[in-house]
């Protein structure tokens, strides 16, 4: 009869009829009837199948309703004279392969630090991490809660594209008062992390060959989403007081330029004073926009956190980046931009065509998170965790690595970059520690230029003191074996 | 001494000495001191000011941490020398006037249909609203906070850029048993609803000027996001049963289609198995991709959901779209892609680049509704609920608009579009239901090409079916006068 193999699953979710349903298409679609335009009549195919003649009913009516099958009365069951009876040979059909555009190409030709699937190490210096349990949880889930009420209509609907504007008045608040930042709630919009919002400015404002400044070493990521939108990277190299401004080309051309002068990423470092206003006055003579990535801002630990370079900036020329990944917890995806006035219109309109806003309920819950001083008091853990953590880190380089390694020595940030000595690899570095069980981080992919000079970056936001001081005297150790 | 207007706001949540400084700091910034270098020594500030010494001392010390000022030993506090004593006039300073790429003039130049500010009209047909008592929010609730406990380290990393597993194969599996879907969950990308995956796709996929074929009237964001992104549109007319495959022009050269199968968007209709397969083999002739867009597919009030288009493909050219806004709530932002296997890799990893991917913590609590039963349920519900609510609709119509108003009466969606007769504005239908307290929508934003045939869209998904009812026999009202 058909040129078919049945398999049928009592025990599955999927009810009898819709597992014959969805082989007999099958068999249609791949011509398996042959010449054969009428089906078996249903109580022969439900006798050969050991079915129940109902099931086989439903199956063939399900086909009738999708087309597939006619019934012609009196006659029986007939394959639809618009489907081919050919036998398509599905192992030979080619998946369609695409042509990708060139922004595709270069995607895919693009690097991704590939996240490391090894093991996890028991002593992980990975960066950015957030230590889970200093986190009110339990305020959090109240503040969720609230919002998930059967009465309340925010769910139902979309949300406004720039954000939830109680969280961007909360933000503005917070940002004037802590950040000397200067705007309104209404240049602030919530973006689903800052790639969003650098890849919304990258498109809104550079043509394909315009040249962007970037830091070496910097962000690779937002590097490489200029790159992706078709920028000239023009990397300028930091010291230990971040950006050298002083080094940006005389005839850059640049239209943009990527900064972190709050500290520096990954180097560390403040932007002082007089470079920032410097790089304002670059920017004014070439006519070109700042971005400024305070993507942790927030954590320093030597009394308050420096005014962000927006504040200084008279003419709006200074876009702002914030991000709560950092300083609530990465699986959030919230982040912000403030915009100078003019280009908040364009923003919005274009997150508007591309994504239509973030998730309402999380955003609610932030604006009350902040409003109800849970941010600040949050902060204030943070600082004193993550500050300890860090001296405990910065007391064990200088019990186990004084002398062989450089660093900048910023008490601010959740890193700490190590220049390893010259003539020592990286990757010896990595492979060794982990041997040892210890996750150490190639600070290659940071750097513009190659090669670079040899250096790892430590994450210590993840671990607790003993974690950190066993950890980097274990370091030492493989450092003391590689050096000889 | 200084030409400052000072104002301190003892009740604010910003402490004296911050007010101070931030004052301060504009003074010097805009050259308020004139020529004087050396600040006003603090006792005197604190006396001229009424403030408390320390307070004056604290301001001064972050004005130096920041590099405004320098303190002298026994000279004083100066203002530091690489500040220019330029009285800035800041009202005079032009805030920065952005140069727009190409892409950055056509958002500008998009029109986004505005978001109607006026009052909220009694009875309002809105498209797309989701009825809030339906969703189970206390089983939301559960399954979210299951997800906040401390020990938790979820929270605390970034999440997958494809999305979270586990919700991946929880639609893998719903889509291959309930929409004829054939795939994998390694197929299944999550994005931040589902015009990011058309961006991402239109990126990926077109070069400027290419073809794309909408359908019209048809979803015009979708249509949008295409031209934003350089593509040349091409309008294919749709009819009671959908996209009209034979009316492709025979030389389109498009690239890609983009579709509504399950439920013409928003004429109303299914296109039949004939024009699927037709649709299927001009894509295999003209080597192109189509997009099937399934955004309300669960939602069909007479027996099960036609299968998918994209399961009907042997050289998987069908990118299927699906959405979590219309069947659990908008604010959610979650939808997914089902791709070919060859556009995984640049689909993620443009994502990598340009989001990193969706919240973890909804994934999870939804993957969990999915797994555990309550999805199923809940469309059950849905269905249930929207069903009687249509058919309430229609029985309304029949009543108060029989002969004058034309629809697809297709047993699915969550509005009906009707056509008005012909020499009526649509305008003058709109604005003389809102003075009876209705809310209807025009249609001609969804017509691709001008002038189109009056129409409005009644959306049900908000009201009750009293009030379904009262509003169709408002509008009857409405119309009648109307056509005198």
């Amino acid at each position: 009869m058909i040129d078919q193999h049945w398999t049928f699953d009592r025990q599955s979710q999927t009810p009898l009829y819709l597992q014959l349903y969805q082989q007999l298409r099958q068999a249609i679609l791949q011509g398996a009837f042959g010449q054969q335009r009428r089906l078996p009549p249903g109580r022969q195919l439900a006798e050969r199948l050991g079915l129940a003649r109902i099931t086989v009913s439903q199956a063939y009516d399900q086909l009738v309703a999708e087309g597939f099958v006619v019934r012609r009365p009196g006659a029986g069951t007939f394959i639809a004279h618009h489907l081919s009876l050919t036998k398509t040979n599905v192992e030979l059909a080619r998946p369609f392969q695409p042509t990708l555009s060139p922004w595709g190409r270069r995607v895919v030709g693009t690097a991704v630090p590939a996240t490391p699937k090894q093991l996890k190490p028991e002593i992980d210096f990975g960066f950015g991490r957030a230590f889970p349990h200093i986190f009110p949880y339990d305020v959090w889930r109240k503040l969720l809660a609230r919002y998930l009420s059967t009465d309340d209509v925010m769910l139902s609907r979309y949300g406004s594209v720039a954000g939830f504007f109680p969280l961007r008045q909360a933000l503005a608040d917070y940002l004037t008062r802590w950040r000397g930042v200067v705007c309104t709630a209404e240049q602030i919009v919530i973006v689903n992390g800052a790639q969003q919002a650098l890849d919304i400015l990258a498109r809104l404002l550079l043509e394909p060959g315009e040249a962007v400044l970037v830091e070496t070493p910097g962000y690779a990521d937002a590097a490489a989403l200029f790159r992706l939108n078709g920028a000239r990277l023009t990397a300028v190299p930091v010291d230990d007081a971040g950006f050298c401004v002083d080094q940006i080309p005389a005839h850059s051309q640049a239209r943009l330029a990527f900064v972190t002068p709050s500290n520096q990423f990954p180097h560390g470092g403040t932007l002082p004073l007089e470079r920032r206003m410097a790089l304002l006055h670059w920017a004014q003579q070439e006519n070109a926009l700042i971005i400024e990535d305070d993507y942790d801002g927030e954590l320093r630990y030597d009394g308050r956190p420096l005014a962000a370079l927006q504040g200084l900036s008279a003419d709006e020329r200074v876009i702002y980046l914030g991000t709560f990944s950092k300083v609530l917890f990465p699986a959030l995806r919230l982040s912000y931009v403030v915009l100078p006035s003019a280009l908040v219109r364009p923003f919005v309109q274009a997150k508007q065509l591309i994504d239509r806003g973030a998730p309402t309920l999380t955003q609610a819950a932030v604006a009350d998170f902040m409003v109800e001083g849970h941010f600040e008091r949050h902060l204030r853990h943070l600082r004193q965790a993550y500050g300890q953590r860090r001296q405990t880190l910065v007391t064990a380089l200088q019990n186990h690595l004084n002398g062989l390694v450089k660093y900048a020595d910023e008490p601010a940030g959740l890193h700490v970059m190590l220049y390893l000595p010259e003539g020592i690899a990286e990757t010896a570095v990595v492979q060794a520690a982990a041997q040892v069980g210890v996750g150490v981080y190639a600070a290659a992919p940071y750097f513009m230029a190659h090669p670079s000079p040899p250096a790892i970056l430590l994450g210590f936001s993840g671990l607790s003191e003993p974690e950190i001081a066993e950890g980097v005297a274990r370091l030492g150790a493989v450092m003391g074996k590689l050096l000889g």
